[in-house]
């Protein structure tokens, strides 16, 4: 068939060279994105106020996603297709990053200082929790929407409490402590835009963090205004806040404390929860059928993050300065360190692969993090990162209380 | 720039269809696939010898994969990106299924008669069970290149004995039963194509299924040819075998076993492991810590699947003919069934999504799969099947022993 007269050859090449452009760039962006998520994950860099966007089967950068703003103390829950991080910054920020097209897919300025958050058991709400002002938000997962803002109880200066502790719990739930009224808060999301809020009162005095079990549980919250820690059965709520492991905290005189430690970096394997110790060079072993401690393992410092290899055979525990260049690894049958490892100045995380066959270290003050080969104990691969601190795999999308 | 008279209008509107339909073709090819793979997984229509792929966010199907052979007792691993279903065929073929571009990615026909598999910690090896010729081999995963053929040893007809129970450890091991001689072998693949086999002799009589337990630590065969089960320690494999559960079995009377339990299947919630009995209507709830029976629960029929949702509180349940249009749910704290569904007509298996809100249930006479909300045991959604049988979701990849 003959071109119409109208159409001009000037316009038919600018055609030609359009769809050319188009059909350039979605085979570019196919070619280079069309691929599985189950083996991705962030790195924070800190000082940058971007990610690394890496991928554990090749243990290679993809790429850095930018504009994230104050990560400093940053952290990131998983969509349940494993596609979009969410990114929790300390100045409030929420950005969704889609880990595919490598870009900001939404972000909102969510409060003036947070301190990170979750994603519900189905995945379709984020819960953001806040230090100023003091509350929970909870958002649409697709389109950052507020669903909404459950101010928290005022504290003694008559301003919202601070919220720590924040985790997902089945039933579309989510368990949080108020650190300035000595409350847990149980917020049942299934109506999110009609939260549900249960209130334990007298939780204990000053609780800095929590977490929930990976079988979905047991909440447990550290106290930083006492000794002990209060644990609610998310079985069975009506039993209240019970106090167990009176030995856990300063004790009588106080310790000094470099770094509180993190609960969330908690160890479950064999039925015993690892544990960091306040302000001690140990971790204790805790049967989770009755929660007393059954041993106390030695270590190189004031433990951090205590996390057990997924497989439950080892926990890897790092430290607060001055011992934050060593990472040690415990043998969980015999219960004592095996291992003493030298990944870098300044280790902030780590994160095991999903099955557990490697590890990934970031070493803040070398710039770099190391892959390490957790049988082995070889180092397979270091990557340079800006200061970098957390790290995200995706995996986390499919368990409860990350 | 004017154009060459060299170029005809002809030529020219060719060149902007074609542009056109490849624009096109790789925009749309993008835009279907361009998508996390966390939330996928495949049913399989086992009388079509295809796969449904199938989204659990949307409830939705995607498409179906021809072509896979007889997929009468199929089962599926995953590759660590989440991308590919690696689908064993009971003719002994192995097919590795992309389900973003919804093809067929290899193919290769592997043995005569085959009954599993399982892929290593690592990711990296696909390993078959076969009965046709008895033996075990493994297969590069990216390539399905064959690594090491691992022949079993000869049974009392003298031909190498059906290989059983497959699946894999931590270490980049696999452990597997053998049927005709009644052993129990660790396969270290360490280095695949040179893979280091320790034998078990006299582990019991006639092993037909076998399991690692979540955490990486136990391997436990079922035994046809007598009661109890038997019981490695893979920490300390120098520590042998150990014959577990005496009561465990069908016991001096013989009971009449309409289908074998899976063992695979099974559930460890709490430190407790639940468990099919054989022949019997009754669920056995065993201590993990010494592996003795501590309950039993009574159930509507023959258990085939027992299963624990992946927060521990509840443990669904499937049964042989003729109890096989119930699915019944058990309360995992008052060891109780709670509920008795009838979700179709026999029900060969049951999926939860990664975090247990909802599961994916089959009903092959029905042909239909039923999406079960787990907390209020509403149906959310049903999906037309051709006799589906097994379900399989890509969190798998991420897990032990599966």
């Amino acid at each position: 068939m003959p071109p119409r007269r109208s159409v001009s050859v000037r316009s038919i090449l600018a055609a030609i060279a359009a769809a050319a452009i188009a059909a350039t760039a979605a085979v570019a962006a196919g070619a280079a994105e069309l691929r599985g998520t189950g083996d991705l994950g962030v790195v924070i860099e800190r000082a940058k106020g971007r990610v690394q966007i890496v991928d554990t089967t090749a243990r290679t950068s993809l790429g850095v996603v930018d504009g994230l703003g104050d990560l400093s103390h940053a952290s990131v829950v998983y969509s349940r297709d494993g596609r979009y991080a969410y990114v929790f910054g300390r100045d409030g920020g929420l950005t969704k990053v889609d880990l595919l097209e490598r870009r900001i897919a939404k972000r909102v300025m969510q409060a003036g200082n947070s301190i990170g958050g979750a994603v519900s058991q189905n995945g379709r709400i984020i819960a953001a929790q806040n230090y100023t002002p003091g509350g929970i938000k909870l958002f649409d997962a697709v389109t950052l929407e507020l669903l909404a803002d459950i101010p928290a109880a005022p504290g003694p200066d008559g301003q919202p409490s601070k919220v720590v502790g924040l985790a997902d719990a089945p039933g579309q739930r989510f368990v949080a402590s108020l650190f300035d009224v000595g409350e847990i808060w149980i917020v049942d999301a299934s109506d999110p835009r009609q939260p549900g809020v249960r209130r334990f009162r007298d939780a204990g005095r000053q609780p800095y963090d929590g977490l929930v079990t990976p079988d979905g549980r047991w909440y447990l919250a550290g106290l930083f205004g006492e000794d002990g820690l209060a644990l609610v059965d998310l079985w069975n709520p009506d039993r209240g806040v019970r106090k167990v492991l009176p030995g856990y905290g300063r004790g009588e005189e106080k310790l000094p404390v470099y770094k509180m430690p993190h609960l969330r970096g908690w160890a479950i394997a064999g039925g015993y929860a690892w544990l960091p110790a306040i302000g001690r060079h140990e971790v204790l072993v805790v049967d989770t059928r009755d929660w007393r401690e059954v041993a106390r393992v030695p270590v190189a410092g004031q433990p951090v993050f205590v996390i057990a290899r997924p497989d439950a055979r080892q926990v890897w525990v790092n430290f607060a300065f001055p011992d934050n260049a060593q990472v040690q690894v415990i043998d969980a049958e015999s219960r004592k360190v095996v291992s003493t490892l030298a990944p870098g100045r300044a280790v902030l995380h780590l994160e095991f692969t999903p099955r557990g066959e490697e590890v990934w270290i970031s070493a803040r003050d070398d710039h770099r993090v190391v892959v390490v080969d957790t049988a082995s104990l070889k180092t397979l691969a270091t990557l340079p990162a800006d200061s970098p601190s957390g790290i995200f795999f995706t995996s986390r999308a499919a368990r409860m209380g990350f």
